[in-house]
């Protein structure tokens, strides 16, 4: 059977059968007075009152706790340009991870369009119906002109999770590892496989939150990026620019040697040879679904601490650590947008969340993994309820600090 | 206190808080295990099975039981051109309705444009994430042409409920009137006033349903529509060859002479002494909300069948009657559009709602109100859980003998 034929016995399928959502009511509609109140003549009045002060909208509606989740379906997990039906499971997923952590409503938007100027076009037109957009599985270069045009166009918060989630949670990977490795994030070597929409947003992310530009190599599939190279993007020069001060030139084996920490985030698959050049003791992350650039097992013979993408080894780096709980945060600030302040106290949040492990009374064993970190736990379980909250309550102060919020 | 003002005594106010939605998940997410199934890894089988076979989405997300609840917010209600966050509250309601009566899942889509043609292009790209469209408050004559580009355009139903809602309601009420009143629906002599979206739809619906158009007469704010005036849009020179054989001319008063039936979708007032004009026995339907054309009493002097929009008369013309079930059905069959023929079979279902009116033991009184209808209960109550039922089986069932069915 073709991986791409409905198998019966995969329970995937099972679960999928009629989607993941539905939309519920709120009030009551059991009389003709609830009638006359939910709906006409009662609504009305509620219009009006919007009509003349806008900004009821937040009070009376449910914009202000909904977010849309759009997609083009040009870059679906690793599943490339599948459009936008294939992909709306994922944006169904999404959806029930916001609620399951974050307690927003989202709502799935799977565009019939790859052109920026029409994606752009429809969700500045959809704006008013949500509080917030989460922009998902767009492919790069694009989705770095659609997020800023519309982060600037809207009065709302415009996140593309790809690139800022992934980012958040590994910067709070990176500031447990530095921890635990005895390191500061500013002395760190780091070098990036990947320079797509997730490998330019950690990098961004990273000096944000402490490493030192200077010293972070970014690779992509033709090697070092470098500002002698004539071949690179506006995102890639940009990248250039802001990192890698030496001018190493090279691939990745000259990207990783003496390097301290690797964060994959291409897909591509990494020989141990260029890993076994990186300096002893420090960090792998291997982000790459479902086979990460190297091995976990190959990856803990030279590195400290490792993580990956998978949920069946240790340290998952899961955007659904950040996404919820950015969104609900922002969104109670009621934050014009989502500011690198806010992300940054995002990933400081997740790390902290990590770093509170209670142990239960006699469990907690003698040795190096006594601390309240541990290698093999440098980020919370997906599943951790304490993560959303801190995380919004965090956001939401980075909000008013960073003069965004409007509440 | 002004009318537009945050009334805190009025319980519209209090209902309205936070909104009226919530969206839902609808499978478990307590373990790793339903993580990765209901998301990464186990989404991705789900996803490239739709990519492989795009029918599927039907079947594995909640496409096919979604319709998106689209507005401009240009005429909300009476209330006029409020604009798009405004709208919201009439928007959410109406999803409200479309679950509790119909079962269907409603996203409010309040759009941020006026522009014939950046609606269409916006509610054309939506359109994968949803298996219909249901318009609302769209201003004439603009709804006309969105209305007729999205349905050839899309595979999935549109339908301007302001139209074709109120339509299918004035039908099924005529039809039980006209038993009532012993006549034929082809006898009837027709007036109305008022020829926006609703007037021009419930026209045409009334001759879809048996009525002769050659009797039917359609006055808007400047008099008779016939085919000798000069000012009419595209729209009304439709209705002047289709209606008015006789080619009367003048203003309401004309229009009302020796007729049947009034229908009033226009909120103008009609003067006593045009009423008086009508032929005795016949049947007034003054649909204007808060303030009918002719008021209720006054009605009941000239005609035997007295309809409003309002809940606290009897016969009340609500839409809610018609829309959840339409798309109910029509979701059901997979309909690729709605034909004249789901609504007549629409209209049918409501009425024969209305005429199955079952008596307790004992309680049927003697006399004329003794039948199955009664002419203070020509259409069910909005809220008789029987109607959308009956309404959605009947669309079912009309898709399929129109040719417009994929299940």
């Amino acid at each position: 059977m073709s991986s791409t034929a409905v198998d019966p016995t995969d329970p995937a399928f099972a679960l999928h059968r009629g989607g993941k959502l539905t939309v519920a009511s709120t009030v009551p509609l059991a009389t003709r007075e609830d009638l006359s109140l939910a709906y006409t003549p009662g609504v009305a009045r509620v219009c009006e009152a919007i009509a003349a002060d806008p900004a009821l909208v937040d009070e009376y509606t449910w914009v202000s706790h909904t977010v849309a989740v759009v997609t083009d379906g040009s870059a679906v997990l690793g599943l490339g340009n599948i459009g936008p039906r294939a992909a709306m499971p994922v944006m169904e997923g999404k959806a029930v991870l916001f609620k399951q952590f974050g307690g927003v409503d989202a709502v799935p938007i799977c565009l019939d369009t790859q052109d920026v100027e029409e994606i752009i076009a429809v969700v500045t037109a959809l704006a008013p119906s949500f509080g917030g957009i989460n922009l998902e599985d767009i492919s790069a270069p694009r989705c770095f002109e659609i997020e800023r045009r519309l982060d600037e166009a809207l009065p709302i918060p415009v996140f593309h999770d790809d690139q800022h989630g992934t980012a958040v949670v590994v910067l709070a990977a990176l500031r447990n590892a530095a921890t635990l490795l005895n390191r500061k994030l500013g002395d760190l070597r780091v070098a990036v496989s990947g320079a797509g929409a997730a490998g330019v947003a950690v990098t961004k992310m990273l000096v944000a939150g402490g490493v030192n530009p200077a010293e972070v190599v970014v690779c992509d599939s033709r090697g070092i990026i470098h500002q002698g190279r004539p071949d690179l993007t506006e995102t890639k020069a940009e990248l250039a620019q802001l990192t890698n001060a030496a001018g190493r030139t090279g691939g990745i084996t000259e990207a990783l040697r003496d390097a301290d920490v690797l964060i994959g985030v291409s897909g591509g698959q990494i020989p141990e040879e260029a890993v076994a050049g990186m300096a002893p003791g420090g960090a792998i992350f291997a982000l790459a679904n479902p086979t990460p650039e190297v091995h976990p097992e190959m990856a803990a013979r030279y590195a400290s601490v490792v993580a990956t993408g998978r949920s069946d080894y240790p340290n998952q780096i899961n955007n659904v650590l950040a996404f919820p709980g950015i969104f609900q945060g922002a969104l109670a600030a009621r934050a014009v947008r989502i500011t690198e302040g806010m992300k940054v106290a995002a990933a400081d949040a997740i790390a902290a969340v990590a770093s509170e492990r209670a142990w239960p009374d006699g469990e907690q064993p003698a040795g190096p993994d006594s601390g309240p970190l541990r290698a093999d736990a440098i980020v919370p379980s997906p599943l951790d309820p304490r993560v959303a909250p801190a995380v919004a309550e965090a956001v939401a102060e980075a909000a008013r600090r960073d003069g965004v919020a409007r509440a």
